[in-house]
């Protein structure tokens, strides 16, 4: 597709600028978006409008018009989340391990940009000044593919990050947005090696799945969640109680909410009952094995199809398991390897569970919620990895860099 | 493909033992294997002499018998190579970066195993058992199609781990050897999603590009290397021919050789004469561009596709550059990203040249010949990755890893 290839070749071109700023640079940049961001609120919120008018006429509704919608409140969110990415530290140009070998040789491992990043989104303008203003602090090039639904809005942000990186002046070219948001831009871009060093999906499951299967380009998966409570014999009820509700109810559109609930049939009687009260106060729609309806009066019966369920909705799947070992096993056979939480007071379980559990992050007596970069204390989020390869788990500033030996001689030979 | 579906299953089975091994476990079978390896020798060699001649019948010659064929000492150096893997540190369990968050939660990055990893590779058999080693030594259960023509040495060899670990009363199922050498199967482990976290191809460059382009399976891209050395116009002569030579002819067959020489044009009249002389007593092909050959005797004109060319073999390419930025541009435009030499006692052309080159690794003043988990001090290496995610450059134990985090909470939610 032309208008990738062109994309493409002027990416790699800004990329040999903007991989070389230094940190006052890039934050003088970040930090201009950010007033030109709030003051140009108006021109957002109506190309927002726009969105939001043809998007009522294409029939949406819900939860991705409410993703969707910005206001200004959220304007400047988004313009005080990239204040907080000028604060963090640049991992840019630190040296790693650096090294004298036996030869002589001083061998160091340069922490330096992947180079230009690809992201294809939905519905969320936040995503678009997000994943800019990331990319823009650790010297990569973005190219951005957002959703139909949210070009004008997506558009005027970056309209922005162009005014501000022009005043600047530098190439405005190191933030890019895919005009073309047809399903086939989105398919060139998973094929474009040549120029892109990397491609991150953010969005449904659907998504994410077309590009893992299409892309011959170096791909991160995130997001999906199926994430598991295991409510070990051990257990403290109270702690149970409130973490199953938090995992679930908190915030139950979001990738870190639980979707399923296990329980040791030893406490399963002492436990369930409460557990299903506080869910269904809560609005919550539990659907449980043979054991978890006879407890949970309003359960509805589950089916296979359950157990690997990321509803993102007020809805949770509940079974009642043998052992620790059982509910292990059931979590590495269902689970998305996202998050996964056991509420015990034994230690041996705890320890079990940590070490046999396999996911991108594993907890003991705490809210699957808080797998976020910024619960995490790392300050931003570009996506939650649950691959293995490269990142896993929330995805901070680090995680868009890759290394460079860097090797002072003196004449080696071999 | 049922052979391979049969393969992943016992795989991640076997995975459940071999990721929870401690490193003594995982040592007595290295050691174990070590020691069978050379009293097993002989029907090792019965197994390779089959295969040698096959090899001879299918018309196989030259650098591809020689990788073929195994000695009694080759099985040594093999063995060896098994005890230095013993004898290095093991990554796996590290804890990283273990903090408390405000909220208590104290948060920390624990190094796991990948998990499954599969290996794509071609005529060595030493890979069969490197490859074992490593990954034995890192929990990772290992899923190995090595080309038809090492067929019966690699089964040989597999053989011999397997008894090795079910004499140490553990799951043989860890270290796995494709029966079928068919395209077919080459294809299907690459679409292997449900049961591989990562492929890696090691051979040339056909068999690495069929696997970048075809697989679903996270690759990790390794070893075509186009290097280059820019002797720059503050070179010293005596390095620049030495490191130029040395980079060249000490072994032409592997992915750290030069195969270009970039020659700076106010000094390329000094320059090139000697080093073309050496490397005329090296028996090495010139091909230059229109300078070079007036200034090497021998050099025979270089067509545009020479810039871009791996020869792996007695030939390199030559260009006289007016200036150390047009050196870099050629070296980011033609290179492999592998390894890149500059020779210089100029200190801000050096800093230039390791700052904007973008490559695994960068030299100043030394053959590109060092790129090498070996000389890099990691004592081992499963291959040496030119791609930005996850591992660049050599990749020994730890790029064999990934992490989880593993988060103490107190009943902590959101």
């Amino acid at each position: 597709m032309k208008e990738l290839i062109e994309i493409g070749k002027k990416a790699k071109e800004a990329s040999k600028q903007l991989a070389h700023l230094n940190t006052d640079q890039k934050n003088k940049i970040l930090t201009l978006v950010a007033n030109l961001l709030e003051s140009s609120a108006s021109s957002i919120l109506e190309a927002n409008a726009t969105d939001l008018k043809l998007g009522e006429k294409m029939g949406l509704k819900g939860a991705i018009v409410e993703r969707l919608t910005l206001s200004e409140d959220r304007i400047r969110g988004i313009a005080e989340g990239l204040r907080e990415i000028v604060k963090l530290e640049d991992p840019i140009g630190e040296i790693q391990e650096m090294k004298q070998r036996p030869n002589g040789l001083l061998i160091g491992k340069k922490r330096v940009p992947l180079g230009v990043v690809g992201v294809i989104y939905e519905s969320r303008p936040n995503v678009t000044a997000d994943v800019a203003g990331l990319c823009i602090k650790t010297g990569n090039v973005c190219v951005l593919r957002g959703g139909k639904e949210a070009f004008r809005s997506n558009n005027a942000i970056v309209q922005v990050f162009h005014q501000a990186i022009k005043e600047c002046g530098l190439d405005h070219r190191m933030v890019q947005l895919v005009q073309d948001t047809s399903r086939e831009s989105a398919m060139a871009m998973m094929k474009l090696n040549a120029y892109l060093d990397i491609l991150i999906p953010r969005g449904g499951a659907g998504l994410i799945q077309a590009v893992v299967q299409n892309s011959t380009v170096p791909v991160i998966e995130t997001g999906v969640g199926n994430c598991h409570i295991y409510v070990d014999k051990a257990a403290d009820l109270k702690k149970a109680v409130a973490i199953v509700y938090n995992a679930k109810t908190h915030r139950p559109g979001v990738c870190n909410a639980a979707e399923s609930l296990l329980v040791h049939e030893q406490v399963a009687g002492e436990m369930l009952p409460s557990i299903g009260a506080a869910l269904a106060e809560g609005g919550v729609e539990i659907r449980g094995d043979k054991t978890s309806c006879k407890l949970i009066p309003d359960a509805v019966p589950a089916s296979e199809e359950d157990w690997s369920m990321e509803y993102l909705d007020l809805v949770i799947s509940s079974k009642v398991v043998g052992s620790l070992e059982e509910a292990v096993d059931h979590i590495n056979s269902y689970g998305s390897k996202h998050s996964e939480s056991i509420i015990t007071e034994n230690y041996s379980h705890a320890q079990y569970f940590l070490e046999r559990v396999d996911a991108a992050a594993v907890y003991v007596n705490a809210s699957t919620r808080f797998t976020d970069g910024f619960e995490f204390g790392y300050g931003a989020e570009i996506g939650i990895s649950t691959q293995k390869l490269h990142a896993r788990g929330p995805m901070g500033l680090k995680e868009l860099t890759t290394s460079k030996y860097i090797i002072y001689g003196s004449g080696q030979i071999r």
